[in-house]
C-alpha cells in the first residue's frame, strides 16, 4: 500500500447543510467573491444571506464553462473590490470559476504563469483565499479536487491550473440543491460522478484509500442514478447521487482516471460538449476494449477482476463476466438518452486528432491497460 | 445522511515513506521543534536529516504521557528558540506532545487558557504552525485527529486541548517504523486501534463517511492484530495495523467514540496505565453489556444489527450472533495477555468514582445505549 491523500478542508454533506454557510463564512473573510449559476434558486440568494452577517458579496453569474477570458474577467472584478473570501455555488464550472479566483487573488500575476500546457506552468507559492465550494450538480466532485479546469478557445483545449493550495477549505454538499436539476443534466452529470468512481477503482493508480469510496460509490450509483433521471423529486436517489459524486472527487483527486477521461479532455476543448456526455458517450466502449485488451495483454491483473466485480454490482448477478459490465453500462447510456459521438458535432476524420491528443493525456495514462491507436480508433468508432 | 467530515491535509501512507520528510519539510519552516520517542531507532535521526536541508532541529524527548507541566516545558523550548514548525515522531504521546505545542506555538498565552474542564476552554483563534505527525506506533490514529489529551496529574483527570485548527499539516505514516514495538506495546496500541474502529461503527454518531473506514478496518484488525503481536517482523501485518489505526484516527475523529473510551478516560486520569491496556480492559464486557441492553432497549435499532456484522468479520462465521463477538474480544483479550483491572492497581473501592466520571464522557454519550449505573459497575466488575 501507498498512499498519497488529500481533501478539502472540511466536507460537510447533507440535507439542510446549506444553510450554515453563514456560521462557515464567519472568521474568513468581510467581502466574498460569490462565483455562482445564472439560475439556481438558492445561488440568487447568496448575497442576501450574506448580509446578515455583515459580509459584503461581489456577485459573478457563470455562463458557460470557464476560459481563460472569462476567469480573468472574474479575477479582475475580485482584485478590484479586494475580496478576501471566495464562494462558489452552482455546477462544475462555477465550481472551478471560484477556485481558479480564490488561488489567483492569494498569488501574484496572470493566470497564464500557472497554467499547464499553454502557459508556464509555474509552481503556485500561496495557499488559496478561503474558499467554499458549494456544488447544485451531482457530478463533478470538484469540491474536493485541486485543479481547476480552463478551456483555451484558440487553441481549442482545456488546460488546468493545478495545486494541492486550490483544495476548498470546505466543500459543502446539500442533496436538495441539486433537485432542480433537468433529466438531461441529471443524465450527463451523472454519468461523469458514476464514471469518476469507476475508472479510478480499476486504474494504475487504485489504492485502498480510493478502492473504499469507489466500492461503496459504485452500487449506489448503478442503483440510483436512473432514479433520479426519471423522477427528479427522488429525494433519496438525489442524495445517494450527491454522495456518489462526493466520492468520485474523493476518488479521482487521490488515484488517476482512465481512458474515458482520457477522450473527455481533448474532445471537450475541441467540440461543445458536456464533459459528462463525453466521458459517457465513449465509456461503454471503453469498457469493453480495456476489458478485451487486459484479458490479451494481462489476464491475470488486478484491474480485470475489479471489472467483474463492477460487473456484479451493476446487474446484481453473482459471478458476472467483467463484458456484462460494458453492457450494463451501454444499456444505461441509451436509457438515460446519452448522445453517441456523432451527435456532438465530431466527424470521423477528427478521430485521428482525438487519439494523437488523448493519448497524451495523464489520464490516459492511468488507464489499467495502454491501449494501442487502433484500439483507441476503434473505441471512437464504436462510440459514433 | 449527515456528514461533517475534517482531516489532516495530506495523509501519506506506505513502507519507506518516511525518508519523504526532507521534502514535506522544505518550505514549511527554518526551525523546527522536533518532538521525539527516546529510544525509536528512526526517530534519533531525525535532526542529522533536517540538516541535510538546512533546517535546525530543537529536540525534545518525551518521556511518559503529555502532562500540564510536561508540555509547558516543551513549549517553553519551542518559543525561546522561535521554532516555526513542529515534527512529531513517536507514540501518542509523543504525536500529542507535538500537536499541542504547534497549537500553542500560533496561539497567545498559556495552555490552561484552552484546556477543557481544568482550564477556561477558550476558542484556539489561530491555526496551528505546521505540523508533521509521525507515528512508530500503529494505536492511536492521533496523526489525523484534532485533539491532544494532556494529564493534570494533581487532579488525577486527563483533558484535552481540541480544535479543528490542531489537525496535523501531514500525517506520514510508515508501517516499517511500527516494526520495533514489543509485544506488549504492540498488543495495547493494536486494541486501541482496533476498539477506535469498532466504537465508532456501533456509536449514535456513525455516519456513511466513517462507516467506510470501519468496515474496512475491524476484519482487517481482527486477521493481524495477533500475528502483529506474534511475529513483530510480520511485515504484512504491520502494514495492516498501521492501516487500522489510521482508520480509527479518521473515525473516532468525524463520529463518536463509546463506552471503553469512556471508561479510559477517568481510569486513565487516576491510575498509571496506558490507555489501550485500559480500553481493551473493558472491552469484552463493554461489548456484552451494550448488546444486552441494546436487546432489552432497542432490539431494532441499527447498532444491535452492527454488532452481528461485527460478530462475522470476527468470528469469520456467517450469521453469527452479536454475543459471539464480545466472546470472540474476550479471547483475544487472553490471547494478548491484556492485564485485568486488578492488574492495574484499581480497587473495587474506586468503581464508584470511576463510574461517576465516566458519566460526564463524551465517548460514554456516543455510546449506543444509555447504560444504567448498575450496569457501568457491572461491566468493571465482570473486567476485574
Amino acid at each position: 500500500m501507498q498512499i498519497d491523500f488529500a481533501t478539502s478542508g472540511r466536507i460537510l454533506f447533507g440535507n439542510g447543510k446549506v444553510t450554515e454557510l453563514p456560521q462557515l463564512v464567519q472568521g474568513l473573510g468581510q467581502r466574498a467573491f460569490v462565483a455562482r449559476s445564472k439560475s439556481h434558486p438558492y445561488a440568487q440568494q447568496i448575497s442576501t444571506l450574506l448580509q446578515t452577517i455583515d459580509v459584503e458579496a461581489v456577485e459573478y453569474v457563470v455562463q458557460g464553462e470557464p476560459s481563460i477570458a472569462s476567469v480573468k474577467n472574474a479575477l479582475d472584478q475580485a482584485r478590484a473590490a479586494q475580496c478576501d473570501l471566495v464562494i462558489g455555488i452552482g455546477g462544475g464550472s462555477v465550481i472551478d470559476t471560484g477556485k481558479a479566483v480564490a488561488a489567483m487573488l492569494a498569488n501574484p500575476g496572470d493566470m497564464m504563469d500557472y497554467l499547464e500546457v499553454v502557459g508556464l506552468g509555474k509552481k503556485i507559492a500561496n495557499r488559496s483565499k478561503p474558499y467554499i465550494a458549494i456544488p447544485t450538480t451531482a457530478g463533478t466532485g470538484s469540491e474536493v479536487t485541486r485543479n481547476a479546469v480552463i478551456a483555451v478557445p484558440e487553441k481549442r483545449v482545456k488546460v488546468s491550473m493545478r495545486s494541492a493550495t486550490m483544495l476548498p477549505d470546505v466543500a459543502l454538499i446539500d442533496p436538495e440543491l441539486s433537485m432542480s436539476m433537468s433529466p438531461a443534466l441529471t443524465a450527463s452529470t451523472g454519468m461523469d460522478a458514476f464514471i469518476q468512481v469507476i475508472e479510478p477503482y480499476v486504474s494504475n493508480g487504485a489504492n485502498a484509500m480510493v478502492d473504499l469510496f469507489c466500492r461503496d460509490a459504485i452500487p449506489r450509483a448503478a442503483r440510483n442514478l436512473f432514479k433520479a433521471y426519471q423522477d427528479g423529486q427522488d429525494r433519496a436517489a438525489r442524495e445517494q447521487m450527491a454522495w456518489v459524486s462526493l466520492m468520485g472527487g474523493l476518488s479521482l483527486a487521490n488515484a488517476r482516471l482512465g481512458a474515458s477521461h482520457g477522450f473527455a479532455g481533448p474532445i471537450g476543448g475541441m467540440f461543445d460538449a458536456p464533459h459528462g456526455t463525453i466521458c459517457a458517450a465513449v465509456m461503454p466502449a471503453v469498457m469493453s476494449m480495456n476489458i478485451r485488451a487486459l484479458k490479451e495483454r494481462a489476464s491475470e491483473s488486478e484491474a480485470i477482476k475489479r471489472y467483474a466485480e463492477i460487473a456484479e454490482w451493476m446487474t446484481g448477478k453473482a459471478a458476472a463476466e467483467a463484458e456484462e459490465g460494458a453492457e450494463w453500462m451501454e444499456q444505461i447510456c441509451r436509457d438515460l438518452k446519452i448522445p453517441r459521438l456523432a451527435d456532438l458535432g465530431i466527424n470521423r476524420s477528427d478521430f485521428e486528432q482525438i487519439v494523437e491528443k488523448a493519448g497524451h493525456s495523464s489520464s490516459m495514462k492511468g488507464n489499467p491497460v495502454q491501449l494501442t491507436h487502433d484500439e483507441m480508433i476503434e473505441i471512437l468508432d464504436l462510440s459514433y
